[in-house]
């Protein structure tokens, strides 16, 4: 199997000198792309997500179709709470659901220790399949959901427009939300190291309800157990992604988590991120999903202005600033790519 | 009718000395209270709004009920769009919706421009009915939606999770967004300025949508006819809020808008904003309105932290950081309003 350590995505994430911006997308591997709906045509969500087979089909649509500079593991961050022992189901048209979500102590009781290995065989299994497929040609991803992300949906039970029982526990029961907290960030680092060891390449935390929390809030329940997490799975040569939508409001607190990378949300200006974060992090993304509904010559001019915002040197993965919505042409996010990969190209030579 | 221009809210919103913090809460005149649910049970919310009765009598059961130092009349944002042609409906358990909205040229020119003492009588008379009601016992807010949140009802037809079709016009047909930004301008400036010759005291501009847009596209379609409003309604001595949820990682531009105080959601730490405000404008927020669920002791202790963050001197209006939610139990709320009263008179005698 071929070295992908020296890979530009690998590389921009320890803000080492790449020729061009490397770039992917977060929910590549999705429903936009037809090639993924004719899988999904036959198999349910959650069979995709356990067939090694189709999880690896998936994964590698983008790469070919889309010439994305990364792969990611076609997977679900709620695999760790069923795992865990929750009962998990994905209603169509409404999303998952846990149908006994966690709302007493009595419940949190029930939560058992994951054993990677035994419980989530079948990621790891289509990791090393992925891997195998992919010989190298660019690096794979492996994600996890952060600790409180997975705790409003395992409290909550859905999604949710105002994450009622979550935050109920956050201000009335601080000690069952910590409680879980723990079990959780232990569960996400068993499963992120397994991941690694199964040849996983690079590790992104999704914390996509961090901006639901208040500033103490968050500083409270959700960043002290993504450090811990990042601290414990740190492994050489594997940068660590951590990814808070709308949490740029706390900028500094991210920007010294510890990750090696920072995924910036569409609402930031790459710029001005930058800047706060001088040479201590890598920045992912940031161009707004709906910015991909534009012509194919807009995407181009935009995905310039991202490249001027991030500006000269080294650091930067381009992606969007959330994941690629389900209706967006193909030949948009193939323009999305090319422009990256084109015009970053004429700029690190000029530059 | 007595003069409420010496109102403590009044003078906190022009960072004038007062003897304590004025508090009150948004959506104040809601499901959490019985009264208003048994107003109710035997009208549906339209019909609420368009009976000056009806939105008398729940404009003021907040302020003999929960204390509150300032009364919001009962209203839609959504009336506007109504007004300028456009069939509303509140469709039970999923709010409102326009089965017709606007997604092209055509559709766009049907509407009208409005007339407020006519097309929006209703709001009128409420006000008039309100005021006479109050006494001046505490001022009346009168409040609009703000242009882009309006735009973004009105193109997608309903709440949405991604906004596909308002953010598809910022990318795809910013002509067509910025004609409609246009007409919504002109539409909010009249019936503002209606509402205060009705005898509303003050005005607040909800942006409940601005965060969703980015950096450059709050910048193209939002702020710009935020601040044309702004200088069109303003007159001596009625302040001006604008309060733009999910917006404050573009601190900067809310605080140099124009409005006399900006609303801040619970994301942010009310002692950055201040520190980054300076004596530009007065400050409203932003206790986490799921705050509420916590016992009445932990909610004072965290409407102390609120006070002391904002710290000394002049220019704040409690409030929570978004609306009051349905199942909050009422003696919390009250707690809330009293706690305020007390603190900040003990905070302001101290310091």
């Amino acid at each position: 199997m071929s070295d992908t350590s020296q890979h530009l995505f690998i590389r921009a994430c320890f803000q080492q000198p790449v020729e061009r911006t490397p770039v992917w997308m977060m929910r590549q591997a999705g429903r936009y792309l037809p090639e993924y709906r004719a899988v999904r045509k036959d198999h349910d969500f959650i069979t995709m997500c356990k067939t090694p087979d189709l999880a690896t089909e998936v994964t590698l649509q983008p790469i070919d179709i889309v010439g994305v500079d990364a792969a990611i593991l076609f997977s679900d961050i709620l695999v760790i709470p069923e795992a865990m022992g929750m009962e998990l189901q994905f209603i169509p048209g409404k999303g998952p659901n846990f149908p006994k979500p966690i709302r007493d102590a009595a419940m949190l009781k029930t939560l058992k220790r994951i054993d990677a290995e035994k419980d989530l065989r079948y990621v790891l299994d289509a990791i090393r399949q992925v891997k195998q497929s992919l010989d190298g040609r660019v690096p794979l991803i492996g994600f996890s959901g952060a600790p409180w992300t997975l705790a409003t949906y395992m409290i909550e039970g859905s999604g949710s427009k105002n994450y009622k029982y979550p935050k109920q526990w956050a201000y009335a029961r601080p000690d069952l939300l910590h409680s879980l907290m723990e079990k959780l960030s232990k569960a996400v680092s068993d499963y992120c190291i397994a991941k690694i060891d199964a040849g996983a390449e690079a590790i992104q935390l999704f914390d996509t309800w961090a901006g639901i929390l208040s500033r103490e809030g968050f500083r409270e329940f959700a960043l002290p157990y993504v450090k811990q997490i990042i601290e414990t799975i740190r492994r050489p040569g594997i940068p660590i992604i951590y990814f808070a939508k709308g949490a740029m409001i706390w900028q500094e607190d991210l920007l010294s988590c510890g990750a090696d990378v920072i995924g910036v949300d569409w609402t930031a200006n790459l710029q001005d991120v930058r800047r706060a974060a001088g040479n201590r992090v890598a920045l992912q993304g940031n161009l707004d999903p709906t910015a991909l509904y534009a012509p194919p010559e807009k995407i181009r001019q935009l995905v310039k202005d991202m490249l001027a915002q991030y500006g000269q040197g080294y650091g930067h993965i381009a992606n969007l600033g959330h994941g690629i919505l389900p209706d967006i042409p193909v030949p948009h996010a193939q323009e999305f790519v090319r422009a990256v990969k084109e015009e970053s190209s004429r700029w690190k030579q000029t530059n």
